[in-house]
């Protein structure tokens, strides 16, 4: 494998409204040290790939509003690699815009697509599998997407259903995709997890520009042909302009929908890292380091009295005071406080919007 | 009654730590807009006296790092009519100061005593309680105490035993003083305001300067011995360097130990007027406006949800969402936010010493 087709893709679109007051339209959690370890997660996304892919082939595509964000946190990355989305389309224009667009740079790239804002906790065991994939598409057309072993039956995330009788000669860590499912019910979730073919759906993709380029011209002509228009301005000064006036013409839709459920020569790579997408308060409770009375606690000066099963987030030098609380989040951010039950998290989203 | 005799003496010194976080050694709750409504409650005292005592002859002791705060919240207020105590030494030290003070200038003055932290809730029937106590003194040598009416059995106030037969000729409704009696427990207290002639102790005074230097004289000759001395720098360049030196000598004694409880010309003025000494959180959730569900909200963009009998206490600017909650105090100012049982408040103080 030639490390120098290597290209990452972050996608840093979101704004991670379940994580309010942390999270916020103005800084949403990808930019934030949600673990309170020192990194935000697209500093934590981008320190993952080390070794693999050189700073100068890592993309990020992003809202226009966050271009000042990006460039602060990861000044590794070429300012011209930051690609500003004017408004949000979803996964499949974001992944077209970049494919294109390191197409015009390099048509033999081998790209890795993630998401900005999800946790990794075994790095090493990340790189080999992240390596091994990009090895088998440097060699295929083959779409892949990294399948998380699945440890709890998790409504929350999608699933992912291999043919475990069709390893790839190439590499046999790589199968067949039977089918994708939507998130399940719980029943349906504990079926799944006691079969060994069933896998979550990660949004992390590995394939050649090529192949994906060639998908997206099959089964997204109207996509295909804004950014193959395009061309002529790719790294020009002219393409800001350009992209500010095609991009919000892009139908919203997922590549899940555009591509994977359509296209046949897809593979799923079954994976174990630690991986979790981190997209509620509940879910950081569950992975943060918590005290000896169940509560996960992230600033400095904060102390709990006859308090247990809590999220205390809130910044460094904040000091808090919290007595008798059981099972809540206390989130606070700039001018903003949050008290809340864990189990009635699911609100957030509401609570933000008034 | 001549006006121009009128002194008003506003004690300042507190440190309110009960009221933590909103009250600080920094600015402490008397200089806090407590309720919301615009004033401090310095302030508050100091408007409840217009009309019955000219703003040069109101005077305010306080410790010397709370003359910036009294020179700004009370403008009205001549400089040199802030007196500044190097060290608390309790009410006795502090009345003694300032009434030496006060004679030095204007031998006939009149003056009322007065906490700075103090509720008031009926304004008109405060100034007519208090005027009349005025006119009173100013034809005798009376120590006077208004004394409130109680309407529960409170333990958190001590409590003045009237003399109701003994109205005086003057005035008919001052009453000498039977006793002064501690803070009661419960029982006692029930037993206590079911008789017509026990009274809070509001700590609200009124005597002549002439009175009160006198019974100094008598029952603390070691006070007025210091403040006797201090005549000849009264108003002077030399004034805060002398008392900075002599006010540490001073007894740690409060007033009624020193002078009410030896006296015999004491005096209690029953009074009505909605009068609270606001010393606890749960004071303030009494007192305060409420909504339905019975939760006294401070600051402007406080949102609840299945929350009842919660004090939130914030500043006008801070966005506070909160669900799920009974009982509880949430009080935040500058860097540090306070979730705690209402139940639980005596433990604050602890609570704010970590």
């Amino acid at each position: 494998m030639n490390m120098k087709n290597n290209n990452l893709v972050i996608m840093a679109g979101g704004v991670g409204s379940r994580f309010w007051p942390m999270s916020t339209p103005e800084c949403p959690k990808q930019f934030i040290d949600v673990l309170g370890c020192g990194r935000t997660f697209i500093q934590l996304t981008f320190d993952r790939f080390k070794g693999i892919v050189e700073p100068e082939n890592v993309w990020v595509v992003t809202s226009a509003k966050y271009a000042d964000i990006v460039k602060e946190q990861l000044p590794e990355v070429p300012v011209e690699n930051i690609l500003l989305e004017p408004c949000r389309r979803n996964t499949a224009p974001c992944i077209a815009y970049v494919s294109w667009r390191i197409k015009a740079k390099n048509p033999k790239a081998n790209l890795v697509i993630t998401p900005s804002d999800h946790i990794v906790m075994n790095t090493d065991e990340f790189k080999r599998v992240i390596s091994s994939a990009l090895s088998f598409t440097a060699e295929t057309d083959a779409i892949v997407t990294l399948g998380m072993t699945p440890t709890r039956p998790e409504t929350g995330y999608g699933y992912i259903q291999a043919d475990l009788s069709t390893a790839s000669l190439r590499n046999s860590s790589v199968f067949r995709v039977d089918s994708f499912r939507e998130k399940p019910d719980l029943q349906t979730a504990q079926e799944y997890i006691k079969k060994k073919e069933y896998f979550w759906n990660s949004g992390i993709f590995v394939w050649s520009v090529k192949t994906i380029v060639n998908a997206l011209r099959v089964y997204q002509p109207n996509l295909a042909e804004i950014f193959e228009g395009m061309l002529p301005v790719y790294g020009t000064d002219k393409e800001q302009e350009t992209i500010d006036k095609r991009f919000p013409e892009c139908e919203n839709i997922s590549i899940d929908y555009a591509v994977m459920e359509k296209a046949e020569e897809i593979f799923v790579m079954p994976a174990d890292f630690g991986w979790s997408d981190l997209g509620t308060w509940g879910s950081l409770h569950t992975l943060a380091e918590k005290d000896d009375n169940d509560n996960a606690i992230i600033g400095n000066e904060v102390k709990l009295y006859e308090t247990k099963n809590c999220i205390i987030h809130t910044s460094e030098e904040r000091k808090v005071v919290v007595q008798g609380l059981d099972g809540y989040i206390v989130a606070e951010k700039d001018d903003t406080l949050l008290i809340c039950k864990l189990s009635e998290e699911q609100r957030i989203k509401d609570f933000s919007a008034r």
